[in-house]
């Protein structure tokens, strides 16, 4: 192929910025979003890898009113139970995070994983068979820096019973619940984790990271 | 914050033009990289969102020929176990397929998650402990990207034994191995998957994949 795109510098650092610039949104404007942006989104998302190109991401638009309580009611529950795991400073910081943005994000999105997906033929994942769910992650991580290119946050929200949440979107059995996103136009932009701004985890430098074997 | 970077419209089209062209790679160059990128690549990994902001992410640089060999006899056993799945025409064909680039790739990159990390005080991943997993995942995705824009490519190896691998690579026991990246230039480049081109599994319509709830 010779029509391959060059990536310039200029788009280089820019991207580069866009890494910096994405963030765990929990505070969102309730500003509706435009459907074809959220699809294009979607359709973003979907030119994700995936092993043996089995395309496992099921995406479910949730904009039931009641399915939504049931998502709010066991992230309330679940936050509670872990701010129990914690004692004095901790738990009193813990207690003042925002952790979900559900109340006020205008999007819901349920991302799943089938995991009985025909497609692919079982190729790449007979011995590492979590690549499946790693392929929805990919395609979630599209989702998200093509949200935060055009302005729109997005919040993985992991603090919930995934068994009840999958019950309450009706959804096909082989489908396994991989994350919770809202997604909504956030209200305020920042180059740092909110977890470290507030002093809940800082972060390490890459190079603590690195093994020479 | 007021100076955060707006992303116009010429740098959202170059960047829906790195995902189409991003690709699993198993055809590469023996051309040596340049130490320093690689290790701007895992920075820009580093980026990636985490759960807690645990950033349980371990990479590690193989450069042992004893260690890649265990790697790759791995992958070659896996490979021929994996065959035995298919019968006819399907089998003619996987036995036609690429499926990695270990012998050729000049750099190889083991990808570990810590489940044992301190950081993040466990925060988020206490009724989805796989999204410790999932974070690393999303690393990968930023690496793969960023690579992919400065002309390097990656190829995702999941047809081994975990277990054996991660033997092989002595790293410390709460570390988890999430992939093998063979990493270095591309003979070729393609804006569709190449086990689409080559008629193992086509692409599906996004909308397919999208219900309402």
């Amino acid at each position: 192929m010779t029509n391959a795109p060059v990536f310039d510098q200029t788009f280089a650092s820019t991207f580069e910025q866009l890494l910096v610039w994405r963030r765990d949104v929990r505070r969102f404007k309730t500003d509706p979003l435009d459907v074809a942006s959220v699809k294009h989104l979607i359709e973003l998302a979907c030119l994700a890898p995936s092993v043996g190109n089995a395309q496992p991401w099921r995406f479910v638009n949730v904009e039931s009113p009641a399915r939504r309580a049931v998502v709010r009611s066991s992230f309330e529950r679940c936050n509670h139970d872990a701010l129990s795991d914690f004692r004095g400073e901790r738990a009193k910081l813990y207690a003042q995070l925002k952790l979900s943005g559900l109340d006020d994000a205008p999007v819901h999105i349920a991302v799943f994983c089938d995991r009985e997906t025909p497609l692919g033929h079982g190729l790449g994942r007979k011995t590492m068979a979590e690549t499946l769910d790693y392929s929805v992650v990919a395609a979630i991580h599209n989702f998200w820096l093509a949200a935060r290119m055009v302005g729109i946050g997005v919040g993985w929200v992991s603090i919930i019973d995934p068994v009840e949440v999958t019950q309450a979107l009706e959804v096909p059995e082989t489908w396994h619940l991989v994350a919770y996103l809202c997604v909504g136009y956030p209200v305020e932009e920042h180059d740092q984790p909110e977890l470290a701004r507030l002093g809940w985890q800082q972060r390490e430098a890459p190079e603590s990271f690195i093994l020479e074997r």
